[in-house]
C-alpha cells in the first residue's frame, strides 16, 4: 500500500489484515505489538547502482547509511548475494512459469491483447528448459535461502536501497526487460522469501530525484518494521541551521552542537545585508544584526541538526541572541543566530573582519 | 515409525520431535496435550476395495465402521474424492518430478544400478508434459485441496482403511506400478496435504490377513491422534463370551449385557460334554456343568463384550455361577458361564431341552 505517512499505512493495514478463507495461500498473521529491532542489517560492500543517476543514488545511499550509523543503533553487515540469487530464480529461472500457469489460457485465447513486453515475459515461462524437475530444484534452493535469511532477520531489520537507480523513458523503451530487472534488484527477493517490507523516503539523490530505502523483516515481526521506519524518519528529520560564533567547529560551544547530534554541513556567506558586532558578554559573542543599508557578507557555518533537538537548542540561547532567519549569499534563507539591535549599541562593530573566526584570529 | 503399542510410538515421537536447523523444510511443531477429537469423519459411500481379498477387506472395514458407530462418538461423513485427487497429482501428475529433480544426477551416473520399476517411476518425472507451469497448476490445486481438508479436520479425525486390499506376489510382479498405486489409495494424500497419520490394527480380514485403519489429523493437533487411537483400540479390545441363560437376547438380564456395551455376535452349541440344570434360585437360572460321561450339546449365545467391561461383569455374577471356559461344538473354547457342581445336587436336569430358551418355552 502507498501512503504519505507510516501511521496511515499502519491504519490501513489494521483494517485490511486478516485471514481469507477463500484463498488457499492466506496466512493467519495477527499483528503483534512492534518494537525496535535489536539489529540493523546493511549489505556488505558496495551495492550496485545503475542508470544515468547511478552516482547520485550511491551518494544518497551513503548518506542514508551514515544516518543509520549516527543514530546509535546496532549495525551488522550481511552478504546479500543470497537475496539476489533468489531474485534471479524468479526472472531467469523456472519460477516465472507461475504466471504462465495462470494466464496461458487467456493469452492464447486473446491474441494481440497483451502488452508485447508483458507477453514476452509471460511466454518465457513456457520455455522447454522450465521443467517440473527444474522448478523443484529452484523451490528447494529457495527454501534454503529462505531459511538462511530468516535466521539473519530474527529481531532484526535489513536495509537496502529501494531502487539502485532510475532510467529515462527512452532507456526503458529500448530495453524494457533489462531496465526493469535492474529496478527490481533490491526488491524482487521479497515475495519469494515471504518477507515483509516497508519503504520510506531517505532524502534526495538530486533535484527532483527522490531517494528511499526499504526495510525488510520477518512477517511475524512485521510490526517492528513500523517502529524501525518511524525511528529512521525521525533521524532524517533534520534542519539546517546557520551558526556564526562560538558554536562553529573548533569553538568553545561546538560540543553543544555535537551533543545534540548536529552535523557540520557546509561553510557559507550571508547575503551582504548584515553587520557583525562583538557583544559585551562574557565570554564575548558575535551579534549578527540585519541592516537596511551598509550591510556586508558574513561567514557562517551551516549545521544539520535533528528536528527533535532543535527546540532544546533554541531554548538554550540567552539574550540578546536568538534564532531567526538568516539570508544567505546564494538566496537561501535558513534558521540561524540573530541579535537584537539594542545589544549593538556600544558594541564593537567587527563587520570588516568578515566573520567571527577572522575577528578572533586578528585578536 | 512402526511400534507395537501407541505408547511406544508416542515415546519415540517425544524423543525424536524437534526443529532441525539444517533442514529448510523442518517445521517447529511442539506436541501439545492431546484430547479426544470432537468428530470422527468417515468416507461417504463405499470405499474401493481391490485384489483377491477385496470382499474380506470390505467386510473388515464395515466391522471397523460399526465399532466406531457403536462407541458413541460423533460421526460425520465426508467426500474423500478430494484426497484421491491429491494422490493422483502425485503419481499421475507433475509432482512426481520432485524425485527426478533430486536423483537424476545419480541415476544418469550409475546406469543399471537402480531397481527397474523404481527407475521407470523416477524417469516418469522427466516426461515432457511435466512442465514448470503444469507443476504450478498442480501445486495451486493442491493448496486448494489442502485448505478444504484442513477445514474438515479441525478438532476431528478422519478414518480410512489403511489399505483397501492386498495382492499376491505374482500379481505385484506382473503389474508392480498398478498394484502399488492401489495399495497407496488411502495413504498417498497424506504427505502432500501435510497431514499427520496414525495407523492401528482393526481386527482381521481373514485368517492371517490382518486389517487396519488409519487416523488422519492436522499436524498441529497431532496429539489428538494418539488419544483417538487409544480410544479406538479400547473399543476393539473385546472378548467373546458365552451366555446360556438370563443374559441371552430377550431374557430379563439382557440389559446387563447391552449396558456394558456388549454386542450379540452369534448363536452356538457347546461341545457334547455338558449337562444343564435348572437351579433352585430366585428367579430360576440355568447351571451348565461339565460331565465326564453322558454330556450333550447345549445352546449358548456368544456376545462380544469390551474388555474394559468384562471384569465388572464377572464380578457381578453370584454363586453358584461363575465365568470359566466353555468348550464349543466347533472346538473353540470361550469364556462363559459355568456352574459349581454342588448346586446341581437336587436341581432339575433339563439337559434334554437342549438349552435354557427351549426349557423356558416348554414351561
Amino acid at each position: 500500500m502507498f501512503a504519505r505517512h507510516v501511521d496511515d499505512a499502519a491504519a490501513v493495514d489494521a483494517a485490511a489484515r486478516g485471514w481469507c478463507a477463500d484463498d488457499p495461500y492466506s496466512a493467519d498473521r495477527p499483528l503483534h505489538r512492534g518494537e525496535q529491532p535489536k539489529t540493523w542489517l546493511l549489505p556488505q560492500g558496495r551495492p550496485e547502482f545503475f542508470g544515468p543517476f547511478a552516482a547520485e543514488y550511491e551518494a544518497a545511499w551513503n548518506r542514508a547509511k551514515e544516518t543509520i550509523a549516527r543514530s546509535g543503533v546496532r549495525v551488522q553487515q550481511v552478504d546479500v548475494s543470497l537475496l539476489q540469487e533468489a531474485a534471479a530464480l524468479l526472472y531467469e529461472g523456472p519460477l516465472v512459469a507461475e504466471r504462465w500457469s495462470a494466464l496461458a489460457g487467456f493469452i492464447e485465447a486473446h491474441p494481440g491483447s497483451t502488452f508485447p513486453v508483458t507477453e514476452t515475459i509471460l511466454r518465457s515461462g513456457a520455455q522447454a528448459e522450465h521443467t517440473a524437475a527444474a522448478l523443484f530444484r529452484a523451490q528447494h534452493r529457495l527454501a534454503e535461502i529462505r531459511r538462511a535469511v530468516r535466521s539473519w532477520l530474527r529481531q532484526a531489520v535489513l536495509v537496502l536501497p529501494t531502487c539502485g537507480g532510475t532510467w529515462t523513458r527512452e532507456q526503458v523503451g529500448s530495453d524494457p526487460i533489462g531496465t526493469n530487472s535492474k529496478m527490481g534488484l533490491y526488491t524482487n527477493h521479497c515475495n519469494l522469501l515471504d518477507l515483509s517490507a516497508l519503504a520510506v523516503p531517505a532524502g534526495q539523490a538530486g533535484p527532483e530525484l527522490p531517494f528511499g530505502v526499504t526495510l525488510f523483516g520477518l512477517p511475524e515481526e512485521e510490526a517492528n518494521l513500523t517502529e524501525a521506519a518511524r525511528f529512521l524518519l525521525r533521524q532524517q528529520d533534520t534542519i539546517r541551521v546557520a551558526v556564526c560564533g562560538l558554536h562553529m567547529r573548533g569553538m568553545p560551544l561546538e560540543p553543544q552542537m555535537t551533543g545534540l547530534d548536529a552535523v557540520f554541513a557546509e561553510e557559507a556567506q550571508t547575503a551582504p545585508v548584515y553587520r557583525l558586532y562583538k557583544l559585551a558578554t562574557e565570554p564575548p559573542k558575535p551579534g549578527l544584526v540585519r541592516t537596511p543599508l551598509g550591510g556586508a557578507p558574513i561567514a557562517v557555518e551551516l549545521w544539520d541538526m535533528p528536528m527533535e533537538s532543535f527546540g532544546r537548542f533554541t531554548a538554550s540561547i540567552p539574550a540578546p541572541l536568538g534564532i531567526g532567519r538568516v539570508e544567505l549569499a546564494d538566496g537561501r534563507s535558513v534558521p540561524g543566530f540573530v541579535c537584537e539591535a539594542y545589544a549593538a549599541e556600544g558594541a564593537l562593530d567587527i563587520t570588516v573582519s568578515g566573520g567571527w573566526r577572522n575577528a578572533m584570529a586578528e585578536v
